[in-house]
């Protein structure tokens, strides 16, 4: 329900084409279930072969789709000449990522000509309950082609 | 060259385990080339199953082996009867992941009991250069089993 | 409007007792403002002497309102019998803090035992507008003493 | 002992007068000790106006001066008609900041035409003794007037 307004009034097309040409997110199996302005969801199935030693999903898995959904979230809103970088994010690890499904929301905070800050939340569902495992804040920069 | 004194004699072999049962690692590509007390390095060759949109290594594929390298450096120092947690990092990314190869170094700045402070870098390699990719800082947590 | 459950039925006492020890609250003219399960707001009029170069209040005096907001925030959940600590934390500056008067507001985003995860912000005011400043993530840890 | 080339012969100059203009540094009593391409020194005398509840230097306050450290590092590379602001920072308290003395130390990682990337230090000192007590990384921007 946010009120950003996107300068690209094709920026869903201009985000789900990106999305599609990283190769990652088909090796890991990761879909793209929501763009609004300022808002993508990312969501990953469990899979063993993403998993650390006890088999969760690792860490770092759970950080590429949240940081995935933050950059897109901020790409919403960028011009459409643009491409999306991240510059930095720091994430938090709140519970160990088991379940069945996860779900990544990145959501701008501020956006900017040149920086849009964002932050992110992942939630884990097992057996109908969520759970969130991991909140990120993530600084994206607009690079003109 | 660090001086820290592991409390477990049998370190590596513990931490090498420990990796060898993480399933990311094989289905990345990763390998761990350097264990040593406080110290550890993990290496990927480049694939194109772990890229962006612009053919270079994802930034959460980055984080995957420098918070790996990290955890593992920290794991070097803590007791037999421990596992370690990633409780959070911060990455900020200097340069695209561009190479043939990347090696991600996690060094303890502080082992603690409880909690140890890490840094770790990314390096990228092409055509016989160097280049620094990312830079990270993150807490490790030592839980007792 | 959280549902978090103080263990001590005192908190907002020793929150408020430990709050008043802090010199540099003093010194700085703080006020703790507000004391509830997992939120703590601290607020802060403008005054020369906490200024940078262009006369606004420094980034760093911003972030002692909200790292204190969020520490106290940890600080209601945790036992009587406890101190808490600032592990880490990172800032997020979304504008330059202009105004007349400043607040921290600091929330438990997820309490533990060890450690709690919080979240912050802090709010500029200037001629009855609010504007956001700065966004916080921190790691808080208990000792017990 | 960095190979960095300052654009502006006069850096030195530029970035003191900088210094002097914030209001913040006399108030806490804090002084440019070192000024180099790409490196900063910030010291800082212990003051009991400065404390947190046990009587050490407020975390916020070891903040303050080794984000100025960072900033003026990379401000020392950044073209004569810029000014620099912090974007964000990310601190690690490694041991309480208990000592008659504060040195915060930052340098450059990364010179950018816009963001620069610094790392930084603080040690206490004590009885002749050096102690770490938190590291920072943090991200810096350039803004042409």
């Amino acid at each position: 329900m946010s009120n950003f307004k996107p300068s690209d009034e094709d920026f869903e097309h201009r985000v789900r084409s990106n999305f599609d040409q990283q190769q990652v997110m088909k090796t890991i199996g990761a879909e793209m279930t929501h763009v609004s302005p300022g808002e993508v969801h990312i969501e990953l199935p469990y899979s063993e072969a993403l998993t650390q030693q006890h088999g969760f999903l690792h860490a770092g898995i759970v950080t590429v789709i949240v940081d995935s959904a933050c950059g897109y979230a901020a790409y919403t809103l960028m011009p459409t000449a643009s491409e999306v970088l991240t510059v930095e994010y720091k994430v938090n690890f709140l519970s160990p990522a088991k379940g069945e499904r996860f779900l990544g929301i990145g959501k701008v905070i501020k956006p900017g000509r040149t920086l849009t800050v964002c932050s992110g939340k992942v939630f884990a569902y097992e057996s109908g309950s969520e759970k969130l495992v991991a909140t990120i804040m993530a600084t994206m920069m607009a690079v003109m082609k």
